[in-house]
This record gives structure tokens, C-alpha cells and sequence, in this order.
């Protein structure tokens, strides 16, 4: 499935949940939460940003954050794995696995999440967020934070 | 780097290299061998590969083969994670990673690289090898083959 999210409800959103956001999901000290298992309505996707380049250090600085505390802290994000193209920096491929619908949900709303989104809307030239299979569902990742 | 590969030189590294290459890597009794560490030269890539239509079954079997065998013993291959766009699933993305430059060699001139490469030249549409380099170097990735 490719979306082209919507901007403006993208904002709205991200209005109201950042209502009550602190910062406290900027500390840097968690350990790696247990992992939940992958369910049949799980999501395997690659997210495909094109950055504008007169942002891409600061965008780089929130996607790496947003990255931490979502592998550490939320047992639904199983995979989020960030590159940049060698040629072009400015594209960038996330492969994100979610176990769930409703994983992908609780990360979408939590306050890192939004903080990531809404303070890099200005810096992103276009996203497609392509769902993809598999080939071999016995061929597993495990996605980590080395400390 | 994107690279497209050169049929020819392809083809004439086959031949030299299937020499001597028989089918008893075809076999799904491997555990996982240990991997070494990424070294400075080591590689991270997302290979783009556009199947023909015709082909994508019998592709998609040599593929998952090739996955297991590197994964499961070659020490320098680290990572070999592929996916089908399920808009199109004839768009295989495979996100690959070296250990090293000495890794990657000794991965393609392997007999399964091999079988592989010259038992699927006619399915292959288009590939494209874009060389990456992750957003954030603690995000580490450990992939494996699930029995």
C-alpha cells in the first residue's frame, strides 16, 4: 500500500496528542523492553522520505531519536532500521516492522512519535510508506539499541 | 553506489565459478554459523531488483534459497532480509550487509551466489544496488533463519 499522508491531518493529530508530551521520552538511558511476537495483521513496511537538504542534520538528529526510543520502548516496534542512500543522503529508507494494527497505532499517537513527526514536517519533501512481504517468513530480524 | 551489473562479466564469472559447485548446498540441515563484526569496509546495501512477471514463482525459490544458505554459513554475511512490494510484488528489496569487502567477494563467488545468479539472469527485469549507510551506527541488526 503507498500513502501520501495527509498534512493537515497529520497536524491535527498531532495537536491534540501532544497535549501532556513532555520530554521525557528524550532521556537516553532506557534498556531494550521485552519484544511482542509478530501477529497475522502485523505490518512490514519500507518508508521511503525524500529530505530537503537544507535539513537533513537537524532531520537526521530526530529520526535517530525517534528510532531509540521507539525500538526501546515500545514491545509492538520490532524493527526500525534507518539508511541513507551513499549517493543522495537526502534519501532515506526506514524498514519498520510493527506487530500489529494495533502496535502501529500506540507508536503513531505516543508523544516521541508526534514529537518526531511534527517537528519534521517542514523538512520532508515527499514519504511513501510502501507495505511489503517477506519473502521467507522463517527469516527473522532482531532489531537493537547497542549500548 | 548504484551499480547495474554487467550480463556478460556476470555470466563469465558463472561458468568459471560453477565449476566444481555441486548441489549440496541445496540442503536445509544448517544452523547458524557465527558471524564476524562489521568491519570499516564492510557494506550496507538495498538491492532493487525488478523481476519479470513470468518468473516471479521460480524466482522467488531461488531467492529464499540463497537467503538461507548465506545466512546460515557464511560468517561474513550478516544480514540478507528480502521483501516483496505487495502492491507489485514483482519489486523485491533485499537489504544485504557485509561484514567486509573480503566478505562480500568471498559471498559472490560462492557456488550458492552462483546457482543463484546465473539460475535467475533471465528473470531479472532490472537491478539496482544502492549502497547505504545507517542513520545511526548503535542500531544494530541480528538476522536469522527461524527452525
Amino acid at each position: 500500500m503507498k500513502l501520501r499522508l495527509n498534512f493537515v491531518k497529520q497536524v491535527a493529530l498531532g495537536l491534540i496528542l501532544l497535549t501532556g508530551c513532555g520530554d521525557q521520552q528524550s532521556k537516553k538511558d532506557y534498556d531494550m523492553c521485552e519484544k511482542l511476537p509478530m501477529q497475522n495483521d502485523g505490518i512490514v513496511r519500507l518508508s521511503k522520505i525524500q529530505v530537503n537538504p537544507d535539513y537533513l542534520e537537524e532531520y537526521m538528529k530526530y529520526a535517530v531519536e525517534v528510532g531509540i526510543i521507539s525500538l526501546e520502548t515500545e514491545p509492538g516496534v520490532l524493527t526500525m532500521y534507518a539508511v541513507a542512500d551513499k549517493e543522495n543522503p537526502c534519501n532515506i529508507t526506514i524498514l519498520e516492522t510493527y506487530a500489529s494494527q494495533e502496535a502501529y497505532k500506540s507508536h503513531i499517537s505516543s508523544c516521541h512519535f508526534q514529537k518526531y513527526k511534527q517537528g519534521t514536517l517542514h523538512m520532508v519533501d515527499s514519504l511513501l510508506l510502501d507495505d511489503v512481504t517477506p519473502l521467507n517468513s522463517n527469516n527473522k530480524l532482531k532489531n537493537y539499541i547497542q549500548r
